[in-house]
């Protein structure tokens, strides 16, 4: 096996145990490491330092793409490995430590982290811990399911770590585009004019002197775990769909849309799903987390291309696509989360962007991230790159939470991680809300009309319209702006009455 | 006059009155004007609208680059014309209407206006009405102190009236860079590689048969009403030349910086202006608007080259400017506003941004529009689209406004504008709070130690020490959130004993 998956013989030599390259990561280190949405993470290193713990402890500070499968936030947490964690998570015990300032959390744009190292703005990198499907001839790192934010790991890092994950097919080789921007102020363009745009590598560029230790390991990736679309995401995908269909009759989108872009979860893939029985054709992608209903688009035949960062499937997908990679090789391509999420890319291709949303508010502010404004949920992840550049900037979520106890639209969010600036659609089960240039004052009768449950309807018109006696551009009631909020942490539920 | 003025004679006899022009205005219209942070307004036109109101009524929508001058905001307002008005205003009369729900504010980030009407995602616009020095023997329409959204509106509307103003020196002519990108999907990169990139021509094109009017004026632009730097703003500017200084010796930025944005306003002004002192040299500017500190930093030696998309100056700066065209020609360039504050673009470059907050929070959220939550200042403007995509996104405040009845730090902003991820540095006339990879429970004390003015210190503690209490990625009391606003409406100050 080492042959074919080392094709530089003199790196052999590097090989060693889980144990001793955990060895090289040394208190106070900040490591950089693969892994994105449940896709690609290092395994056995990360593994190794959380069992070392307890004997040899370290603090360190870790960066990923975005979140890890295989229990590692959840391991490193408990083993109280980690200082510092960036720039995405959604692991409940790590999620629990971060909610009690055990571990400090820096919840970032998934575009920027890569900015942010490069121009030294945080902390250097002290150890890239990468996996790796093959290394090159020439030490160039082949990634397995993710490329999150290896790329710059890699070029940045002191040393190198790479996990040579052989449960991954080596067929994967050549799904991957790696490009790595010039240096200001001689940075050129990104030359992606497409979804399908190939514009760099299939592996990542390493020195091999670089290459500290080399790990083998056969540890699959966590499977996704998406549940089936239910009642409400099958509406919430309808509304979707037939609002989609009207722009197109109406002449502003081509009957293949613009290349799509949608969030990670249950909701948002759910409304992908609802676009296989569609009227549109010759669909793209460019997204970050590639997921079954990305698969179930190209099988349709609707979707041509799919561009992301990371591919997370559910076992029975994942098996069917890794078994049969040479069918979707030419209509995948994985790149860097600089790039799947580039403001400049997102812009010129003029995507529509799907995200979800915790919480929004009559007047279309979303908050993504903090459950009552101040728990940490998962991060902002790529929302913000999306939202902010897209042709059009959808937010989908169900109209209530916790049985109905919880409205998820509000007076005020809580927590505010997309302006109204950002918010052109919202959609809940009950219908879609048309935001495009309308004033604050123009949203809150569509928005309550439209997407709030009717049990909160009239309480959210209630505040409205107390709202609106006392005026403003955005008509509040500041000192009820919350007060739903406070209703449920009284009574169990957002109900007024 | 006209033949230096209408190069292709066959336009002269489109010349007609203001109020001749004005009668192709019809009541539900939507009309695209130039102006730009009071540069280079339609003048003759809109007045005589305003004056024709009360005789010939209309209601339309109207659409500029960004502020006017010449009270055209105040006297439409008050003819009652406006029903809709976009993307940004900074007008007293029209702010109250607005906030009286009279006239319909669509607040935009203003590089997104005609991306928005380009996809015709809002209505489109019926008639362009642009100031120009001159038009070209092609018809090309030749911009005079902002270039704004015209070249979008020439381009879609259909009509176009123009008016040439002969208040502006001939010699403007080559000073603008009008560049249209192309549809979508084929759209390319834009070239803009530097802050004195050159991509495009000198006039905005226009197929002459489309010019529909075209009327002559002498009216000036009104001059910007900057006051001087006073101790707070000469003391923001300290603390972020300092840092910037800092920022150099540590290796992070060369010593002529990146690439600068500033917003509009007399702190900003007040902070270029304290560049003309500092240790910097060979600096460049990627801005919006060009103040007299822009001009002062020409001057100076110390900027090499601004590139804007308006320029408003102050009377005496203007003065001296215009009567000198020549010298500063080959060291300014104004673009489409869309390009100025091209997401694209600001990534590439790398800027460094710095806008005005009106409001912001111990976590670093910000507030640049809503009083209170609820009633609009001017518009978010362009801070936007820099804040989320410079290389150093910076706000600057006073620490207190009203005499130090408010505090600009609060528990938690009233309405936000700018999230904490796209909050680098906060700078008040106490110090800097850099909150660069920083976890938001790492914030507070920073922000409160170095930006709070003394009189607000120990109670912005005590809210965060009590807000700690109960955990949290970003710990609030969240019935109290607001309880500095509320306990200033009831008292007149913020101080709460």
């Amino acid at each position: 096996m080492s042959q074919d998956r080392i094709r530089r013989p003199s790196l052999l030599s590097k090989v060693v145990s889980a144990d001793e390259a955990a060895s090289l990561i040394k208190d106070g280190m900040t490591v950089g490491m693969s892994g994105f949405t449940r896709a690609g993470e290092a395994k056995a290193v990360p593994l190794a330092l959380a069992a070392r713990n307890a004997s040899n402890p370290v603090k360190i500070t870790l960066m990923t793409g975005a979140s890890l499968g295989n229990n590692i936030d959840k391991l490193l947490t408990e083993a109280g490995v980690l200082a510092r964690r960036l720039p995405f998570q959604a692991d409940p015990t790590l999620r629990n430590a971060i909610n009690h300032g055990d571990v400090m959390f820096i919840d970032q744009h998934l575009s920027e982290t890569s900015e942010f190292l490069r121009s030294r703005q945080m902390k250097p990198v002290d150890i890239a811990l990468v996996e790796a499907a093959a290394i090159t001839e020439d030490g160039g790192i082949v990634p397995t399911t993710s490329v999150g934010n290896s790329a710059t790991y890699v070029t940045l890092a002191e040393k190198v770590i790479v996990e040579v994950n052989s449960s991954h097919s080596a067929a994967i080789e050549g799904m991957h585009d790696i490009y790595i921007p010039g240096k200001r102020p001689h940075r050129q363009p990104y030359p992606v004019m497409a979804a399908d745009s190939r514009i760099g590598t299939p592996y990542i560029p390493c020195d091999p002197d670089r290459i500290a230790a080399i790990v083998f390991t056969d540890k699959f990736d966590s499977a996704a775990t998406n549940t089936a679309p239910d009642p409400e995401t099958i509406s919430i995908a309808g509304h979707l769909t037939d609002f989609l269909a009207n722009e197109v009759k109406q002449g502003r989108l081509s009957n293949s849309l613009n290349p799509l872009q949608a969030g990670i979860g249950n909701i948002a893939n759910s409304v992908l799903y609802g676009l296989v029985h569609s009227p549109f054709e010759e669909m793209t992608m460019y997204s970050e987390v590639l997921q079954d209903s990305t698969i179930a688009l190209l099988d349709s035949g609707k979707l041509l291309f799919a561009s992301g960062c990371s591919m997370t499937l559910t076992q029975p997908v994942g098996d069917a696509v890794y078994a049969n990679l040479d069918k979707y090789k030419n209509r995948l391509v994985l790149r860097p989360q600089e790039i799947s999420n580039h403001p400049e890319i997102i812009r010129r291709l003029g995507i529509i962007a799907i995200n979800t949303a915790l919480e929004c508010d009559i007047y279309g502010n979303v908050n993504s991230t903090h459950v009552n404004g101040t728990h940490m949920m998962n991060g902002i992840g790529g929302s913000g790159d999306f939202a902010r550049n897209a042709y059009m900037s959808i937010f989908v979520a169900k109209s209530t939470a916790k049985d109905g106890a919880i409205s998820t639209v509000v007076p005020m969010v809580t927590h505010c991680d997309h302006t109204e600036h950002d918010v052109d659609i919202l959609v809940t089960e009950h219908g879609l809300a048309d935001l495009r240039a309308l004033a604050p004052r123009e949203r809150p009768k569509i928005v309550i009309e439209k997407c709030v449950d009717p049990a909160y309807r009239d309480q959210a018109f209630d505040y409205y319209n107390r709202a609106l006696a006392r005026g403003g551009q955005t008509p509040h009631v500041l000192e009820e702006a919350f007060s739903w909020h406070a209703h449920r942490a009284k009574t169990g539920s957002m109900k007024l009455s």
